[in-house]
Parts: C-alpha cells; structure tokens; sequence
C-alpha cells in the first residue's frame, strides 16, 4: 500500500499561504534547513496537487528564473510524476503530469492501492481538508516558520469535525523553523 | 522595566479557541506538562485579559467545580492581580482585578514602566494582535496542541503587516504539545 503524506510550510498563525497566495515568505535561507529538505525530497516520489497550488507552481518551477535561484528543486518539481486534482485542467501541461477528478476520497484510496511511489501533497489546503477526516492521510511534516501572518489559508480550512494527531517527532533548525510531525491519532 | 508576555495553547490550524470560545480541547493530561504548567505559573506575575478571555474565565476558575476538578490552579487564578482590558465591565467582580480602557497600546507602554510583577496575557487574542505590531509583547510562549479544530479564532486576527519572530527555544511533552517560544525579531 502506498504511504500518502503531506509536506508544509505554515506561519506561526497556522497558515501556508496569504490571502494572495504568496509563500515566498516560508522559504528562510539556512544551510541545515537547505539540506534537510534535499534529503527529505531525494527519496523520489509522486507529488499531488490542489489545483490552485498547481497553478501557482507551474507558474515558477519551469522558468528559467527558477533553474537559476533554485536548481536541485526546479530539477527535482519539473522531474518527478505529479497528479493534479482538477475538473477544469483538462490537459496539465507541467512535464509529468497526470489529472485525478470526481469523489476525490474513492479515487485516493484507489491511488493508495495502485502500484507506485508513494505521494507527498504540497500546499493544496482544499485537498488535505477533505482527505484528513477520511483517514486517508499517512503523516504530517508540518513546519512553523517564525513569521505571523495575520490573515491567510490554512491546510485544514472547512473541516467539519475536530481531528486528534499523534506527535511522532520535532525538530527546530537555525532559521527558526520548528518542523512538526504527526500522524492520525 | 516589566516585562509582558503571553501564553496560549493553539491548535495544529494555529486556533486558541474554536468558534463558540471552547478552549477545552487544550487541556490534555500529562505528568510532564502539568509540572511544566505549574512551574511555568510559580513565578508569580500580574495576569491580563481581554474582555471576552476574562468573562470566559470568570465563569470557570471561582467556581467550587474548579476547586475541585484543578484546585492548585485555580488557587493560582484566583489570588492572582489581574488585569481586564475593557470599555463594558465597569466594576469587574473577579477578585484582585483592576481595569484598564482607551489607548491600549499607550496604557501597555504606561504599565511596564510602573514598578510591579511581571505581565503575562492568557487567551486574548484581540489584545496580542494589537500589541504584537507594537513590539510591546516581550516573549510568546505557544504551545501546539495535537489537534485541528478546523476553524476558530487565532492569537493574531486583525495584524495587518507581517509580524517577525526569533526562535528562542522548543520542548515537546508526551501529551503531544509541542512549546515553542518566540521572542520580537
């Protein structure tokens, strides 16, 4: 069975992006903070997106701006499989992509039976809001950056019944991030 | 000059409370965290509210069920010096309470140069996001619960910029919280 996990940065106030969309701010230059995500990213896999994150990556991640900032990422997002889920992108035109729609809880638990690597969401709070009560999600790195926001997005926004999680580790780094990890209680 | 600082459990969606004031959530038991808390409050220190915190407060720690159900607590909140920030509460009748009102942050400035205890803020969120932009909130001590709520209020509603901070330590406990500690950046 195929592990599905999550893998974001928040603010202090809880939330990934701002009213806007901007997460540049989550992202605090730090050489143990740098390597950790390299390694947290090397061990390969799928990666699954909202549509709304979906579009605001394809924006940057193809660029010539971004392989210049960012190399070993925009190698490593431009690279790997990724599954939007979407009704209106009919045809992702991001390298790798393949689209999942309709009940988007069956079609998971499917995903999750099928062969493969496992799956890591990135932003995409709609997504981890509908997949979380489910039960469908296998563990949360969830790291606080030392910022507040004031208004913005959470990963869990409309979600209807309180979810317990199970604290499985943390780890603070020199940026000031604390990262977080659970998995369901 | 006093120091002032808060104190606040939050959820994994960064709420202190859910939307109808429960705070109850925040409560999980704990050897370790119960020892911590009463440390954490032995250093004595002036107590200060917002309007809605201390009306929840007040319906709760005088009661005999408090005496019973956390006596050393709420020994604790009830001998305390409080403070409650409030235009409508003209004669607060929690015991030790004083009353400020008007310019907030000018009435802050004023009462950390007076000679007293220390200052800490529970719940409140109206009132951290209205100092926190002021620099006037000396250290953070929040506290991540291993729940999601959902939705709720958050310590910050209102900040309109950006708010920096500087780690300054972390601890996690068996229950699952995860302290993280801030000071202004």
């Amino acid at each position: 069975m195929r592990k599905l996990s999550i893998f974001n940065t928040v603010s202090i106030d809880g939330y990934f992006t701002d009213t806007r969309g901007d997460m540049s701010w989550a992202h605090k230059d730090d050489p143990e903070w740098n390597e950790w995500a390299r390694q947290n990213a090397s061990g390969g896999g799928v990666l699954m997106f909202g549509r709304t994150t979906y579009q605001l990556m394809t924006k940057y991640w193809p660029t010539p701006l971004a392989a210049k900032n960012n190399p070993v990422i925009a190698k490593y997002m431009n690279e790997r499989p990724k599954i939007v889920v979407s009704h209106s992108i009919e045809k992702p035109d991001w390298n790798n992509t393949t689209r999942i729609q309709g009940d988007l809880p069956a079609a998971v638990r499917q995903l999750k039976q099928d062969s493969g690597d496992d799956i890591c969401i990135l932003g995409s709070g709609s997504l981890i809001a509908q997949l979380a009560p489910e039960g469908l999600i296998d563990s949360y790195q969830i790291a606080v950056s030392p910022i507040v926001l004031g208004e913005g997005k959470t990963l869990f926004e409309g979600v209807k019944e309180r979810v317990g999680m199970k604290l499985t580790s943390t780890r603070s780094f020199g940026n000031g991030n604390v990262l977080t990890c659970y998995e369901p209680a």
